[in-house]
């Protein structure tokens, strides 16, 4: 009922073309979790927590007893800039995963929770696609083990409570102007970005401006994927600051006894999601913070536990290099001291045109100079990996059905003549196979790691000087400029002790600058940055670049008017 | 981790005083579902969907084999008009339950899901209370299966497709000041009763006044609570009318093609789920739409589940018996083909004496001649329960500790006068040993009765004189007003073809009457219908009497303040 998909442990073999994801997915032979988690990762029954027969959550408290077990190897996936479309981080990390269980190792995969708002948009699902996949699909796509759930009622208990310290008298004195906290749902609905709450007299409380975001940019998100345990959940929810009283002091969750219940409501899903890709490789998915106004990787809790269950652990983060990479690594890796020993930069011939000035209408076109030209953007990111945080990098040439061999083979020089290797992908038509050779390269790149990775700034740095370090080595830019309100509020930031919070840059991912017209590596530009928002629970101060969009839009033809469901229950259109 | 208490066939012994709600639950022995399932109810592992260890979907599939199975006998629990404490129908149809399976009989109970909304506000949970609750207690007053969670985001998925519709060129020409389709949420929140929507100029849509009701007061609630089976779930969503073109003409949520996708959003959620009582009587707790503007029972699918499983299941409807028995039977038996075999009608001294004019503060208090007096309540509610829906009585005397030995023995003889029996039931402080008499006299009315349950009005009745012949038949009243919108609404829904329908009425539950300060047996009173709203999807118009709150607030003091959890998980506070 709950679970799609066949339970057998076959695998079932690619076919050409490449059939839509759900058809991919709704065939798949699924090994029951409980089976799973006690063949492959020596996981009792008792251990997990079901969901149905293809989902489990482990549980807690067993992950607390392999604290001493020694931890696997890191691995990082992220991408050059990518186009519109994507460069395929999900489905390279399926298939890497997928292809270092082929090679014999004992690897997993932890990703990010799909949003289901997207589903219904324009984007639809975030499960991996063709045969890099992570099942049952269409359950991790929608209301998978309630998390997202969970993590709305959490951050709206907090809001109604603040609403209401106010109607009933307003003992903290809140300025109800100064108030940031806004409501959520997991949707995609534009009328609710900007709102008038508490309408239609006293009985309603005050009237006053306020927003709705989507679940994913929540700060109860971000603090969810940063938590180690459910005290460390409980003592960030406590610390968000959800606004400034009259005295301009700041008001905290725990000033409205709001983290205990909030955390309460929380407490079952804090617990990682164990599911399989379509290979049965074991994969934790948990979490799934925006990657612009936080920080964009799954749940450190699921990151540790795969560490500790498996040999190899291949995780992604949101958006380019830049921005995700620099952000798994200066907020993640640092909050919760993990160190990646390899990175996965994944790069396409169409990106490489794109980023060599090729029109989007035009990329199915064979263009080697145009790709040539596009390396600029590859090269900084291999630089930024290999020289800023100091890991072993791999080029994973995520391959379309339009690229050439040409194109391929020329890739494959221009990332050599930089000293690093570039290996073919063909997860998505090919399942791990073909990500077999992308496999052994990782592994090599892992024995090879030197040591701990670096981050950009240390934590003494000030917070202007925070942006400016990652301006420059990351991003190449010369200047860091900062509007008035900007300036003043890191001011105000630091004198209320907040100076020592990694930074969280939330820029376009179009561009290393801040201008997504701009491709390739452009150098020597500014970035502006335009307002200052804290996250003090999550841990980090987000300085925003640019108009960030917290609230997503449906298009006119929306991926809803597709789904649909049979009498039986099946369910189609969902991809 | 995501189940409370211990797992064992134990039942805990009751103790004096009764503990705290939670420290019984969290004491209790909670048989595995699987095991519970297959020993008590014949269900194989492999039709249960679980959620942890204590909590299962039954899957649809399963229960699509039971069809030709024999109906046991249904028992509806409803009660006098309550005073403002309630007067403990959830607590006595556990007990109830609990009481036929000690005297050997195969009995469930079938309950409704508690809201999350009222957990931390004032009224706390819904699980029973004291030695008369369902466990794992925790589980389900938060986010249990997610049911309510799936409710919420398909309801919002709607309400997103409207305003998005309007946004991009609006091709049905939806009059967006027609639209009646609210967003909810499964918190109490009055900043969210009245609200604009739509700010921030045109990349944010239309501005127009909203509104969010509680999810439990939402239209998809009482549809999830009267679909029988995926289609007709399908087909009821795309019934729903959401507003009106400038042509008044009505728009569907399947001229937004929203009901195929929503129905995807339900389909797990439409399986009912399997918990148990403190002494293992299976009970599925299912769907929970309000009282007042929808019709305040559990699911269809459950309890046309329930009898398939059980010789006897007990149901309960919620406020009195002028409400919640009415629309149980009007509605929900008439929609689904139910017909309770005996009413259980729960009286309290307490409520006896507060009829008889005695203030709250002085319940406690013994007081032979108030109760004497206030039996004029419960002797109307036992003739409308006979006369009116033809169904064997049994009084149910919900005993307190302030309760005189006296009263009760006076109140015995008050109903056995009136040729029904009233039985004490000690169920919150004894278990199902407490209601042990009582399920002996259910048995004995459920095999006295003679046929099937009378409905209080035919199909074909004009609407009006649909709220006119409950208003006298039920409620006693004189004469029934319609405010001049409320005619003209009912003129257009019998227009468009909607007087089939039959109608609920939304009304105070503290009094027969539409005013709540009118105690006792008021007739000769007037009803005045100020407002109607058409529920098509669910199947009924709903005449409003009053203001009825569709978004509570919290109180000063939220039982949020007093929940909270320590570092091993261990939820304090709820109750």
């Amino acid at each position: 009922m709950t679970d799609s998909g066949n339970v057998s442990t076959d695998v079932v073999a690619p076919t050409t073309p490449v059939p839509p994801d759900i058809e991919i997915a709704e065939a798949a032979t699924i090994i029951p979790i409980v089976e799973l988690a006690r063949d492959r990762l020596g996981i009792d029954a008792a251990d997990l927590v079901p969901y149905g027969h293809t989902k489990a959550k482990v549980s807690l408290a067993h992950l607390r007893t392999l604290t001493d077990h020694p931890d696997g190897n890191l691995v990082l996936v992220t991408a050059m800039s990518p186009t519109p479309a994507g460069e395929g981080k999900t489905t390279t990390s399926v298939g890497l995963a997928d292809g270092l269980s082929l090679i014999g190792q004992k690897a997993m995969v932890a990703l990010r929770e799909p949003s289901m708002g997207p589903v219904f948009g324009i984007k639809g699902g975030a499960a991996g696609g063709g045969y890099a996949q992570v099942v049952p699909m269409v359950d991790i796509n929608l209301n998978f083990t309630g998390d997202f759930a969970a993590i709305a009622a959490a951050n709206n208990l907090l809001a109604a409570l603040i609403d209401n310290h106010v109607h009933h008298g307003n003992a903290l004195d809140i300025d109800p102007r100064t108030i940031t906290w806004k409501r959520v749902v997991d949707l995609n609905d534009r009328a609710l970005r900007e709102v008038v709450v508490g309408l239609g007299g006293p009985v309603n409380g005050f009237p006053r401006e306020d927003g709705f975001d989507i679940v994913v940019a929540s700060e109860v998100m971000a603090i969810f994927c940063l938590a180690t345990s459910i005290k460390d959940l409980r003592d960030r929810l406590g610390r968000i600051v959800v606004g400034y009283t009259r005295a301009k002091k700041p008001v905290r969750a725990a000033d409205l006894k709001a983290h205990g219940p909030m955390a309460v409501i929380l407490r079952d899903a804090l617990a990682p999601n164990l599911v399989q890709t379509l290979e049965h490789t074991p994969a934790l998915i948990h979490g799934g913070p925006f990657a612009n106004i936080a920080h964009g990787c799954n749940s450190v809790i699921a990151t540790t536990a795969a560490l500790k269950l498996a040999d190899y652990v291949i995780t992604e983060a949101g958006f380019g290099a830049d921005l995700g990479a620099e952000k798994f690594i200066d907020i993640k890796c640092r909050a919760a001291g993990l160190s990646p020993r390899a990175i996965v930069l994944v790069a396409t011939v169409r990106a490489l045109k794109y980023h060599g000035g090729v029109a989007v209408a035009d990329l199915k076109a064979e263009n080697v100079p145009a790709m040539e030209e596009g390396m600029s953007n590859l090269r900084r990111h291999l630089r930024n990996v290999t020289e800023v945080f100091g890991v072993p990098a791999v080029v994973a040439i995520n391959r379309f059905p339009s690229d050439t061999d040409a194109e391929i083979e020329r890739l494959k020089e221009l990332v050599a003549a930089l000293g690093s290797v570039a290996v073919e992908a063909t997860h998505y038509s090919d399942g791990g196979a073909g990500c077999a050779d992308l496999a052994r390269a990782v592994v090599e790149a892992v024995e090879a790691c030197a040591g701990p990775v670096s981050f950009t700034y240390p934590d003494e740095l000030p917070l202007a000087q925070k942006v400016k370090a990652v301006a420059r080595r990351i991003y190449d830019a010369d200047t860091v400029t900062f509007d008035a309100k900007a300036r003043k509020k890191i001011e105000q930031l630091e004198a209320e002790g907040y100076g020592h919070l990694p930074v969280c840059i939330a820029k376009t991912q179009s561009s290393f600058s801040t201008d997504p017209t701009m491709r390739g590596a452009p150098s020597g530009h500014t970035v502006n940055v335009r307002e200052v928002r804290l996250s003090a629970g999550a841990g980090f101060v987000v300085m925003l670049t640019g108009e960030i969009m917290t609230m997503p839009g449906l298009p006119k033809v929306p991926a809803s008017e597709h789904i649909d469901i049979d009498d039986e229950g099946r369910i189609t259109g969902l991809s």
